[in-house]
C-alpha cells in the first residue's frame, strides 16, 4: 500500500476551487445556487462534472436512474465501494450541499487515474440526482429509485412550480418509469462493498467546536406531526377566573415547556435527541388581546438516532398531553403521525474513517447528522455505511454556506487513507 | 321608610319583559343584536326607553351628551343618586349587556311613581351611549364625554364600518364638540350623590357558583401589549444542537409558564389577577415543521382590581423576560404599553347594597368585575360607585346571553332596597 503516494493537496485544491467555481457559475440564479431535482440546473452541473471527469481519463456513465457513475477504467475486479452525493439544491440554495461530496470523490479517482495506483477495491462515484424535499416534497427520490423504494403516490408528487408529476420528469429523462412504480430496484445492493458520503455539516456545532472534519456515527430520524390542535374554551379575559379557564395557549407553553425539559435532562443521560416546534398559532380569525384563546395549533417534530429514543419521546409527548388535557380542561387532537426511519453508520467504517483522520493527523471525533442524507437510504437497504462532515457556517440551504476549501480537502484526504486502510 | 311599598316583583317582571322584548325586536340584526355607539341601534333602543318613560309618567331629557336621562316629575331637592348603563351594544351581541341596567333603573322610578311614593334621595336614571370599543375602538366614550375626559386623538378615531369620525358621529347628533374637544366636562360630578349600575356578569362565575346577584368590589383595569415579539434565530431543525439553539417557541412557552405559575401562586396569596395571552404566532412567511422558529409574537394581558398588583404582575414580566433572554439568547421586543386603570367600589355602598340583599333573604357576595365598565369612569372621576350583577350564562358579546328574568328581578329589589336604606 505504500505504494500509493499521499494526495497532492495542494494541486488538488485547485482542482476542486474550479470545478466549484464552474458549477456555480452555471447554476447561479441571481440570489443563490438552484439546482431543481430532475431540472435543468442539476443536469447542468452533472454535465459539467461528466465532462471534467472525461478530460481526467475517467469512465463516466448514466445508471438506469440517470444517476451519474464515474469510475477508473482499468477498475479491479470486486464489489465496489460507492463515494456517493447530490447534485440537485433547493431554490436559492447554496454550492456545497450534495456537491462538494460528489466532486470529493472525483479528486480520489482522478488521483488515482493521475499517480497510476489502484485502490484495494474497487470505487466508483455516484453523483445523485433528486435529494432535495423542496422540489417534489420529497427527500431522497435518486437513492429511493434506485433502491425500488418509491411509491405510487410519492410518483404523483407534483413539481412546486410547475406542477409536473415526478412520473412526467422521470420519464422525461427517459428513466424506467414502469420498473420504478413497479417498486424494482434499479441496482442491486448486494453487489456493494459500501457507501460513503462527505457532506458540508448543516448545523454550526463544529464550527463551535472547532473541528474541520468530523465522522458521522447516524443520521437522525424524525416522528413529526405537520398540527396538532389544542382546543380549549374562548372567554372575556377579564371576566372568566383562573378555576373555570380553558386556555389552550398556556396549555400548550406547559407542555412545550415540560417537554424542554424533558429532552434536557434525557440528553444529559446521553440519549441523542432534539425537539422542536416550528410552528405555532392561535386561530387568526378570531383570537383577540381579550378573548382566552380557545385554540391553539402548532407542529410536533423529535428527531433522534435512536428508534428507541424516538418512540419513548414520542409516548412522552402524548402522555404530558394526556396530563395537561386533564389539568387543563383541553383537548389535544393529532393529525396523521409521520415517521422518517433513523440510520445508523457502519461501525467498522467509523473506526476506519476515525483512524484515517488520526492518520492525517487530525483530532477528529465523531458526530450525528441531525439532517438526512441519501447514505440513510443505502444504510436502511443494508449497505454499510460512512459519512464524513466538514466544517460549515451558516447551515445550509441559504447562499451563505461557508465551508472553507482548505478543510474540504482535509475531508478528501480522509476519505482516501480510508480507502487505503481497506487494502 | 316602611311607606314605600315592596316592588311588585311579579308585574314588573312583565314590564321588563315586554322593554326586552320591545327592544330586541327593533336591534336583533338576524343573528344577534346590533346597536351601534352613536349609531342607528342604539337611537332606536334609546327611543322605546324613552317613549316608555314618558307613558309610565316620568322625566325624560337628552343630556349634552345626547345620553338619555329618566326622573321623577316631582323630584325631591338634592343631590341625585344616578342608575345608569348603556344602550350600544357590539356587533351580533346580546340583549342584556347594558340594556338590563338601564331597564332596572326605569322599574325602580316607575315604581316610586305608580305607587306615589319617594326615594330618600333624588334619583335619576342615566341610559349612556357608546359605552363598547367595538365601534371606534375605544371604551366609554358617553361617561368619558361627559366628565371630559375624551382626547382629540379619540375623537379622530374611526368607525370599524362608516369610517366616519367619533367627532364627525358627535356632531352628527348635535353635541357639543368643541367643549368636548377642549376637555370640558359636560356633568358635574360634584353635583352626584352616587352612581349604581346594574350589569349582567360577563364571566362564568356566579353561574357555577349559584349566585343570583352578586355586589362588585371593584373593576378591574389591565395592562397590555398588543404585540412582544420574542426573536431568536432560525436554523435547521435536525441540525443544530440544543445548546446551540435560540428557540423563540420554547423561550415564549417558558414565559407564559413561569407567568402561569406566578399567577397561581399570587392568587393563593389573595391577590386579585387574571393574565392572557390570547394571540400567538410564529412567522407564516417563514416558519416550518423543520425549522427552529426563530421569531414568535404575541400578546400580554394583565388585569387586576389593584394598580399594584398590575405594577407587580408587570414587572415580573419583564424580568422574567430578561431572564429568559440572558438563558436563550432571545430577545424581546415590546409595542407600547397600554394602561387602564383600575377601579374600585364605594366601600358604604358595597356594604348598602350587600345588606339590601340580605334583607330580601339572599345569600348575596361580593365580587370583582373583570370586564369594563362606565362604573369606573365615575369612580375613577370620584364619584362613589356600586355596582350589582346578574347571573348569565354564555358570557356576554354573543347572541347567547342567557339572564334568567327572575334573577334580574331579585336585582331591582336589591337596587331599590338600597336606595330605601339611604332614608
Amino acid at each position: 500500500m505504500s505504494a500509493v503516494p499521499a494526495l497532492d493537496l495542494e494541486r488538488l485544491s485547485g482542482v476542486a476551487q474550479r470545478l466549484f467555481d464552474a458549477v456555480h457559475a452555471a447554476t447561479f440564479d441571481g440570489v443563490g445556487i438552484t439546482r431543481a431535482s430532475y431540472g435543468e440546473g442539476e443536469e447542468l452541473a452533472m454535465a459539467i462534472i461528466e465532462r471534467h471527469a472525461r478530460e481526467a481519463g475517467l469512465v463516466a456513465e448514466r445508471d438506469a436512474g440517470q444517476n451519474l457513475i464515474l469510475r477508473l477504467a482499468d477498475e479491479l475486479p470486486g464489489k465496489p465501494i460507492l463515494i456517493g452525493s447530490h447534485l440537485d439544491s433547493v431554490p436559492q440554495g447554496g454550492n456545497f450541499d450534495g456537491l462538494a461530496g460528489v466532486v470529493a470523490g472525483l479528486l480520489v479517482l482522478a488521483h488515482y487515474r493521475e499517480t497510476g495506483t489502484a485502490p484495494p477495491q474497487p470505487v466508483r462515484v455516484l453523483a445523485l440526482r433528486g435529494e432535495e424535499s423542496a422540489w417534489f416534497g420529497k427527500a431522497y427520490m435518486g437513492s429511493l429509485g434506485l433502491l425500488g423504494k418509491l411509491s405510487q403516490d410519492d410518483l404523483d408528487l407534483k413539481h412546486r412550480r410547475t406542477g409536473t408529476t415526478l412520473r412526467g420528469a422521470f420519464e422525461a429523462l427517459g428513466m424506467p418509469v414502469d420498473r420504478i412504480a413497479r417498486g424494482e430496484a434499479l441496482m442491486d445492493v448486494t453487489g456493494i462493498a459500501a457507501y460513503l458520503e462527505l457532506h458540508i455539516e448543516q448545523g454550526p456545532a463544529m464550527v463551535a467546536r472547532g473541528w474541520p472534519v468530523a465522522v458521522v456515527t447516524g443520521i437522525r430520524g424524525n416522528i413529526r406531526h405537520a398540527r396538532v390542535l389544542a382546543k380549549g374554551e374562548a372567554g372575556h379575559s377579564g371576566a372568566v377566573p383562573r378555576w373555570l379557564r380553558k386556555d389552550a395557549v398556556l396549555a400548550v407553553a406547559e407542555l412545550l415547556s415540560r417537554l424542554d425539559e424533558h429532552w434536557r435532562v434525557l440528553q444529559q443521560m446521553g440519549m441523542d435527541l432534539v425537539m422542536t416546534c416550528g410552528m405555532v398559532s392561535t386561530n387568526p380569525e378570531s383570537h383577540a388581546i381579550s378573548v382566552i384563546p380557545g385554540e391553539v395549533g402548532f407542529s410536533f417534530e423529535v428527531r433522534s438516532q435512536s428508534r428507541e429514543t424516538l418512540e419513548q419521546f414520542y409516548k412522552l409527548m402524548r402522555g404530558e398531553c394526556e396530563d395537561i388535557a386533564a389539568e387543563r380542561g383541553v383537548e389535544f387532537q393529532f393529525d396523521r403521525r409521520l415517521y422518517a426511519e433513523p440510520a445508523e453508520m457502519d461501525a467498522a467504517w467509523i473506526d476506519r474513517l476515525t483512524a484515517a483522520g488520526r492518520s492525517a493527523g487530525l483530532e477528529i471525533e465523531t458526530i450525528a447528522s441531525g439532517a438526512g442524507h441519501d447514505a440513510a437510504v443505502f444504510a436502511n437497504a443494508g449497505v454499510p455505511c460512512g459519512m464524513v462532515f466538514i466544517r460549515n457556517d451558516h447551515g445550509s440551504h441559504n447562499p451563505h454556506e461557508a465551508m472553507a476549501l482548505a478543510d474540504f480537502m482535509l475531508g478528501v484526504d480522509v476519505l482516501h487513507r480510508a480507502l487505503q486502510a481497506g487494502g
